[in-house]
């Protein structure tokens, strides 16, 4: 007879570290969030302490065994740090499998880009579910997006698939990812937004609430337009190449998609040969967690604790 | 026991129709190349009556008997016509599929996209061989891509993946596919280059020639500059999404691959996380008709005949 198992699933975000256990169908069972302390060492100690006591928890509760552990994290995950993660301090030098491994010994430990997960939790379960080519892009701090075809995420041949942000603005930009310069994430990410804001209105709002408040205020309608502008563009390419059956906004700024949508609408109308569905993600605020208990589930490309 | 078979491989191109048998290998036993007479239905006529020749010389020769049938053909192939090939006239409204089960009855026929067809050449015998997630960029009369992820060629929605002829320029762009237009292609296209040459140049140089001429002219290659940093900057985003491990440079402007790849080079090397090897493609001129060749080999998506 099969033992009862569960999964863990642990997100990794920039601000905020949610993690559950979770059964076979993905249904949560017990479930915490705290914050991302600034130093990345601590950050992802106390994240295994308090993933430690879900697992008792559940264990005791359910009478049921740790089956398969996934994580979903910024940037990009090597044995010797997190690459592409420059929005939180010290994940570069962070060795995130060993620390894992070393905290799950036996269980098969799942490492994916948060992006990439949250993806993977749409096309599994929600907005995404049928869409081959799927397109899911990720508006928040970071800008990113994940690429779906034949059934699963492109990773890309360094893992580096889907990382917009370094995208140059025009043809004639000078600097990018060799100048530790993110080119669109550096105009249409959430913290460059609300830093602008600040410069050239004087206003302490943050991204989201600023776009909220352009629903009411043409003046910040017109402020925020040639950043739209901006992204409707460079989503357009990446719509045109893939054809995708449908496109999901994920992220922060997914919540104020009364004031992007239109942007993009018109601009997928205007140049995409097929235009495609545009609809907000189903996890609004858990796609991270809800990808890092997918990947726990599926098991694919499981890399072996011990 | 087997009998012995061979496959028709007919790549339809703008100017140039090209027909072959090959045996399982891939290796052509009979071939033929015709010009595209300019009314579609009088092309796809002659080139059925050349196939018909081939078919009858290999089944005699080799005493095999013809299996499948692959076509590459320009722009997306509909029951009802061809779309988005406007370079060549009568093709939207040819009903391809119908005329090519009717010349083949019983056989299986298999119709792909050109630019899509040349990349599974090349993934299966030339230049992208192993390399996944792959790119492979037509640089001709039409502008367009293919992307392969999971060993499969993304077809899209669609079937129109990859059309970036259609991509717009800056985010100012109004005009597009809507409109008939193909802004990247009517800037970077051959035949686009060929037309601003005369009219600004006053030369009556095909686009190769004028690359070709760069080379030893610095006043051209400074008129030429600006086209291939827009081309530069368009291809980069591509790469940045799919992150592949080499790009295939094909099409008949992959001949002056000495002009366009500085620029392309430095492109990549300036924005892409991990810059991916950058080749011309191993089927220089016969990509296309490979292609056809690999699709009635390997017999995916056929569409039965009769």
């Amino acid at each position: 007879m099969r033992e009862r198992s569960f999964v863990l699933g642990m997100d990794f975000g920039g601000t905020k570290m949610a993690l559950a256990t979770a059964d076979d169908t993905g249904t949560i069972l017990h479930r915490a969030d705290i914050p991302t302390l600034p130093d990345a060492q601590e950050a992802v100690s106390r994240a295994l302490e308090v993933a430690h006591q879900l697992i008792d928890c559940t264990r005791t509760q359910y009478q049921s065994q740790l089956r398969r552990v996934g994580v979903a994290t910024m940037g990009i995950t090597r044995d010797s740090g997190v690459l592409l993660a420059p929005n939180v301090a010290g994940w570069r030098e962070l060795r995130l499998p060993q620390l894992l491994h070393a905290a799950f010994p036996g269980i098969p430990v799942l490492i994916a880009n948060d992006v990439k997960s949250a993806a993977l939790a749409e096309f599994k379960w929600g907005a995404l579910q049928g869409m081959d080519p799927g397109l899911y892009v990720n508006l928040g701090t970071g800008i990113a997006v994940a690429l779906i075809a034949s059934g699963r995420i492109i990773q890309g041949a360094h893992g580096a698939s889907g990382e917009i942000a370094y995208n140059p603005l025009t043809e004639h930009d000078v600097y990018g990812v060799r100048d530790d310069v993110a080119p669109l994430e550096e105009r249409v990410g959430g913290r460059a937004i609300q830093r602008r804001a600040h410069d050239e209105l004087g206003w302490g709002l943050g991204a989201g609430d600023l776009l909220r408040r352009a629903q009411r205020d043409p003046s910040v309608r017109i402020w925020l337009e040639p950043i739209l502008r901006t992204l409707s563009f460079q989503l357009t390419h990446l719509v045109i190449a893939l054809d995708p059956a449908r496109v999901v906004i994920g992220g922060g700024l997914a919540t104020v998609h009364e004031v992007i949508f239109p942007y993009l609408r018109q601009s997928l109308n205007s140049f995409v040969p097929f235009p495609p569905e545009l609809v907000t993600a189903h996890f609004a605020r858990d796609a991270g967690l809800m990808g890092a208990i997918a990947l726990a589930l599926d098991g694919a490309q499981a890399v072996q604790g011990g």
